[in-house]
């Protein structure tokens, strides 16, 4: 797609608080008039690495979604705006997934990874999945669902491009990197690249025959970077799971892996009334399985009464610098018992501020 | 408080509307020159009892927090303009109570009592109670509360004026009348008028003594009710409950009766640790228990699913009939277990349609 001209007033205001965020870098002044001439001359202009480092924090800083925003000052920055070969770019979201999920030293570290930007008349680089790792889905003949029907579509589109998963409920998806110069490919991902944490549960045996699992780290790969005007297209990013994504949504939804029905079944709830609340017991012990299972593999994961009282804490400390926190609170407040949350009891203030991330229509 | 002059246009909308709705009281025309000729002479204009009843069902189709309104239709509407006198209110508060709530036919019935309609430069009567049936909090020396938080200072204000509760856990607050014929009044309601129900679990024996209930009624009594530009600021109105209103917050909240530690120590939850996620045990039990011992005493109560089911027909109810459903996800959306509810899975269009509840500035 072509790209307009960056926008010169969002260009010198980033500047500006990049400036004021870090005094070390010195007065704005010459940096801004380097900026304003190379718009003038080209259209766009480039960041320097403190200028990407700094911005990309400043958009995880301003994710009114996200929970986690605490540790937006730990983001591990990955520049690779000279990559552009579909071979290149797979190998370093390989290097990403390694570094962000360190089986071996059993760390989780919050990563991104910076392709080249979009540019005036410039074509760029793209990656389809919406996550890095994800799970196949495979509808059968009586219209049910193996795997995560979720990605049905997208793995139909993967098996016409040749690609074969192994028919399994926890199949990891190929990654689909799209270049200018290299067209659509599909690569596999290296096991040792992707870190996945068989489930059980701390007091129902039958839990672990069960075999589920999850991956440790979630990193979202269709997601446009915005930092002072110039765009990011591609620029996955990751930090650690709050639980109840795993457990209150991915295998909980009823469009997705649905399995309350079954552990309230194995449970020996009564499924028969609402009144029993079997929805609910079931699903709180599914999320205790996930923690318990992250925990005894070492890969941390939040839980929502630990993180929400850490937003808390980061809207406190945000405040106390004269900063307005964004934040959306149908995506703050968890989904499982959000009311005894201390998120749930408060307001926030629905802006759009940038540097941010943004999520475009015509992302796969 | 002065009041201006009914606003010719959302009188003249209403009355269209009302006679759209029911063909059966004819052409809206010389109903539409009766009341603008009626305004221009008095400032305001008088509803016909279809009217009433019809605005007061349209404010509660409108209420865009209410879960409930499948059953705006159903709206018991009792009209008591010409009340105006203290003791009469208060009867008639007494009569809703009876009304709604009937015990021995163990019947809840969706009721509204409207009283005298604010006018120009006419003063008018309120209740400062929040609803109805609310109960006492007491502080005690060491800084914490017997009963409900909430109400320590109108509790206090109460104590001021004279009255007495039993220093229990659950003391029905009395109910003030404030009228500009007789100034601020407090009644204490008669026993039959409030239906409780105490509280135990259908597999915990010990909840039983812990000697919890609530009361059957939830009837809001301090929201202002607009109608067709006519302000009725005493309005008391009633369903019956959500059982999360009572298990997610009233039972649970950190600043209401903060049970869930209690319940989990007694259940012998590992209260050590998040990730035991006792808070989330214990919630989830006290709702069964709120559910089981309304069901037990005959009492209306709907559990969050089939509620959150039945308000997902009355979207596509609404929207057959060509209406927008104006909803706050944020208030729709249970406190307990939200992401497994179809309500959470959706948007809504926020948006402010008359007639409406509205709570004041000075409500107290
Ligand atoms: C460090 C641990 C982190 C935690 C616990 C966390 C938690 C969350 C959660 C629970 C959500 C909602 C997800 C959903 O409901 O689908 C979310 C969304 C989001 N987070 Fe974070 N996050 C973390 C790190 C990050 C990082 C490192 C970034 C970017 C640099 C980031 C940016 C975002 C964005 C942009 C969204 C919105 C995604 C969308 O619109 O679909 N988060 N986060
Ligand atoms: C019939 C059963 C009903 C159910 C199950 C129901 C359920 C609810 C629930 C769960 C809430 C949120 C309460 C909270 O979180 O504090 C609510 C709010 C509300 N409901 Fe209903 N409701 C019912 C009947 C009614 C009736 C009869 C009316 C009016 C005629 C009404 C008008 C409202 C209004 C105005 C609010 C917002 C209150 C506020 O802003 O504090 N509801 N309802």
């Amino acid at each position: 797609q072509p790209e307009a001209t960056v926008d010169s007033a969002e260009a010198a205001e980033f500047i500006r608080r990049v400036h004021t965020d870090q005094p070390g870098l010195g007065p704005a002044e010459p940096r801004l008039a380097e900026v304003a001439a190379e718009i003038a001359a080209t259209g766009t202009y480039t960041h320097t690495p403190a200028e990407l480092t700094h911005g990309a924090r400043l958009a995880w800083r301003n994710a009114s979604r996200c929970i986690g925003r605490l540790y937006w000052k730990s983001l591990v920055v990955r520049d690779r705006r000279h990559v552009t070969g579909a071979d290149e770019i797979f190998s370093e979201v390989v290097d990403h997934l390694r570094t962000a999920g360190d089986r071996d030293r059993k760390v989780i570290r919050p990563v991104i990874t910076i392709f080249a930007p979009a540019g005036p008349r410039k074509p760029y680089a793209r990656i389809w999945n919406e996550q890095l790792v994800r799970y196949a889905g495979y509808r059968r003949p009586d219209g049910s669902v193996l795997g995560d029907p979720r990605y049905v579509d997208f793995t139909t589109a993967m098996a016409e491009r040749g690609w074969q998963g192994k028919r399994e409920a926890f199949d990891v998806l190929p990654v689909v990197v799209q270049t200018p110069g290299d067209g659509v490919r599909v690569f596999d991902l290296p096991d040792d690249a992707v870190w996945e944490v068989p489930l059980a549960h701390p007091d129902l045996p039958w839990f672990g025959d069960l075999n589920l699992r999850w991956h440790a780290v979630p990193a979202i790969s269709n997601m446009r970077l915005s930092i002072g005007g110039v765009n990011y297209p591609l620029a996955p990013f990751n930090g650690w799971y709050l639980g109840t994504e795993i457990g209150g949504r991915n295998l909980a939804d009823a469009d997705r892996y649905n399995l309350l029905p079954l552990i309230a079944k194995l449970m020996g709830l009564d499924t028969g009334t609402e009144r029993s609340l079997w929805r609910d017991r079931a699903l709180i012990e599914l999320n205790r399985a996930v923690l318990w299972s992250f925990d005894r593999a070492g890969a941390r994961i939040s839980d929502h009464h630990t993180e929400s009282r850490h937003f808390i804490t980061h809207c406190a400390k945000e405040e106390k610098a004269g900063r307005v926190v964004p934040a959306d609170w149908t995506w703050i407040v968890p989904p499982v018992s959000g009311g005894i949350t201390p998120v749930f009891h408060r307001y926030y203030a629905e802006i759009d501020q940038r540097p941010n991330f943004y999520l475009d229509e015509d992302a796969r």
